[in-house]
């Protein structure tokens, strides 16, 4: 039984971009962080350390940065799709490229300053394989809460259930949210802007028995808005928010009073998606 | 020669804490880290572990949980203020007290909706002897860019420079400053607020030939405009941003596309303050 | 065209547990950190928020804590195979179960004393659906450098390459690693002890073209070792060591001075397997 | 009551350096991280932006890059000496010199291999004012844990006090410990070595009824055993490991699984010196 290479793939992760548009009175700032990963024939470098097939990580981080030049850096979408092509188009030992975005958010104080904005960062992850390009979009690190309208009962019991029901708790989470475009073109800027808030007006309207709900409710509410969307996934850290037991003060803690919880926390993960949308793809990830 | 026991503290750290006011229609949401260091007589319990003058780490995290109920947060430093005149008041092995808080920002999206924000975490640190307070407000994660406005030349050339003079670059810091009350009352929810948008303002009109100048314009702005302080103390660090090299791709590169680099950075610490400012006492630290 | 639930799961995530043997003179301790999923008819609390087929992630952390101690933790992939295999045959809602482990490594400094240690974590993560279970071993965070014997040269040239070629390099990475058992027993300490070894000695002993070639080697080494394996996935960041230009300074630098970068990094990542490995089924991930 | 500068430093942080001495059949490696603070004539920088008198941050990364070059790196405090001195005595504007460095230990795997470890990291900052030279040395993330010997009983009751009484704990902690030399020359390897190994061995015997009693009891130990120190500074987080409540599953839990914590933690700070110890000067901090 012999062993041998599975799938693979490569290249120059967190590439730090600012991209400065300069042109008029108004500065326009864009601050990214790209990764690329290539996928393609790439036995002999595994096999024999034969690069003849590798364009050097060091090289993919130049494109970044030359083609934030030629061409700009406007919806990242844009800017990832035309990366993946170059990489894939170029290079006949690459077949496959995927080209993954953060994009940092600075609030406008003046014509040429900027304050740091903190909530979330735009993501985009372009695939492409020489025929097919995939764009996933979505937002993370965005922290949302909501200090009523959450309960959480009717569960299973078993020999290990200690936690009591509840009518009325914080429902707190960082959500990481990724939609996937049903085709590799569009309005990128008014799709993640609409999708982006379809996801904090679920959030906030939502009067939530589980937070499963709640992430149901969201991605249901990205789909409905945005028929350029397939599906949505959506990762909902469970950020725990404990009432204090202040009885031993001799004090009641009608709600008032919370321990914000590190760890452990509760992860909800899930899917939302048309019943009829087109198959992933390498959408997800490169390797299929 | 014997071997004693010098200056010593000691107390909980960063007690997370979430209070909610829920007296209306609209919640208020204040979240805060708190952390407790104490000092007094503790040889017994360095020098034998007798601890009948240790008031426990856990019972000072049970009074911040308690206090937040029984008197609210409102301004972090007068639940601070309160919080450390309790420990030396309540205990005679106590004679110093310092609570340093965080207060991270949340922004309404409803009646009982909030977003974190990312513009900056308020903090504060109150110290009480017995008799005197001293209060220290600030800002920390406060991230600025100017894209321009900003030129570094004419310094020092030694055998190891290899730095170019500019006339234009990118000048960006992630603004840690803090301000010394000169006494321990005051209106501080404007005194915050005003303080904060003086060290904007100031940093985004300073022409700059130096990040220390930019610092010392931050400093003065601060005091010029809110007379109830004393000191302000800074740290800036530079966060560096590189033009890229485009020309290997026959490219100019003219202030337009820049690596954000993580490290190295530089990092430049200031103080301005009134020249008859009130000596700063434990303002800074509790060791005398 | 509807919108539906696609895959979904939830779960207690980073529930540290630290298991304390105290039989004899020897303590013996160990530190993990626990992350559980489970999959199964969770449809209606997405829905409507019913959550009769909920297992809380609070009584999931329960039963961490509690089989902690009734059936203790030698091998954390037993451990692991006893939570999975709990949640899913005591709970016809939950048709599958994922524990996720790292185990960090102490070393022992006395007969109840311990450092903690830092050549890499021990990873775990084992899979249940009801009949079958999966068991990948793994290690992350094993950071390894090579101080010669790497060369990179011959790779693809174009427009966008600056990047020379060289002869000899200092080659870094932070080794993350999971290797698929083909069943689900076996002898777990000693198969993960001499994995691991396999790992390290084929980076020390290969003369690396490329950080694919020395990856490749890695993974051929443990199957070679450990028949009991079906496949192995690594994921190497190159950790770029930079010879920094001391000619201004009249200095050579005969691969003496390096400067350790943060961003970008390089990524390598890739699978060796056995050409006749059974399929991996629910090994990877939940989602089928 | 005019608005002026107070006390002022500058410099470049993290320097990232990686020295390679391939001398022989044996490679030796060197990794460190260093920072420069500098002090002097800096008024003029802050007023008006004229730079006359400012050695660049850039520069003084060169420095740091050269003269691991031209004088090796063999003791971190040697080094660093070394650099504080360049700084003040060739620039007349520069009056203090403070250089912070960490070293990480990598152990070997063979001629040129290494394995990065993980007990710890090594310290020293070295400060210079044209005349005098202070060395301060320590170690920094050394994790250490008693599973017993530690008990914590006999403190203060009050109204907020809920903790229990023990006679057998857990007892763990992160040491961040420095000393200061009473000299600015030495054996620093020795010196470092035996300082380390008498915290460790203070640690590990300590039978601890306080974690006041263990830091007294490591101080003391470090000064017992060498001579050439006049002082040391500890910070010890109590790292908290809470029992686990097993009785609702009908189990006990002598001792045996624990809860590790994140936040909040204990946090205890002590200072032990010799009683006729030389003042410090600025062996601490540049500001006088």
């Amino acid at each position: 039984m012999a062993i041998v290479l599975g799938p693979n793939q490569y290249g120059k992760a967190e590439v730090r971009l600012v991209r400065l548009r300069r042109d008029g009175e108004l500065h326009e700032l864009t601050d990214l962080n790209v990764s690329v990963a290539l996928g393609g024939d790439l036995a002999d470098t595994h096999e024999t350390g034969d690069n003849a097939n590798v364009l050097p990580t060091d090289t993919q981080k130049n494109a970044v940065y030359a083609f934030a030049r030629e061409f700009g850096v406007n919806q990242i979408e844009e800017y990832g799709l035309r990366l993946a092509r170059h990489f894939v188009d170029t290079q006949p030992s690459i077949r496959q490229a995927r080209v993954s975005i953060e994009e940092y958010g600075w609030r406008r104080l003046g014509p040429h300053s900027f304050a740091k904005a903190g909530e979330g960062t735009r993501t985009a992850a372009v695939t492409y394989d020489g025929s097919t390009a995939w764009v996933v979009s979505g937002v993370t690190d965005l922290v949302l809460l909501n200090s009523t309208d959450s309960e959480f009962h009717g569960f299973i019991q078993d020999r290990y259930t200690t936690l009591g029901e509840t009518r009325d708790r914080i429902l707190a989470t960082a959500v990481t949210a990724s939609w996937r475009h049903a085709t590799a073109e569009g309005d990128w800027a008014t799709s993640y802007e609409e999708s982006r808030e379809a996801l904090v007006r679920a959030f906030v309207r939502t009067y939530s028995l589980s937070l499963q709900q709640t992430l149901y409710a969201m991605g249901r509410a990205v789909l409905y808005g945005r028929p350029e969307l397939a599906e949505v996934r959506l990762a909902l850290p469970n950020r725990h928010h404990f009432l204090v037991d202040l009885a031993p003060f001799g004090l009641e803690n009608p709600g008032e009073v919370f321990y914000a919880a590190d760890r452990p926390y509760g992860l909800i993960e899930g899917t939302v998606l048309r019943d009829e949308a087109p198959p992933p793809g390498l959408a997800w990830s490169l390797s299929v």
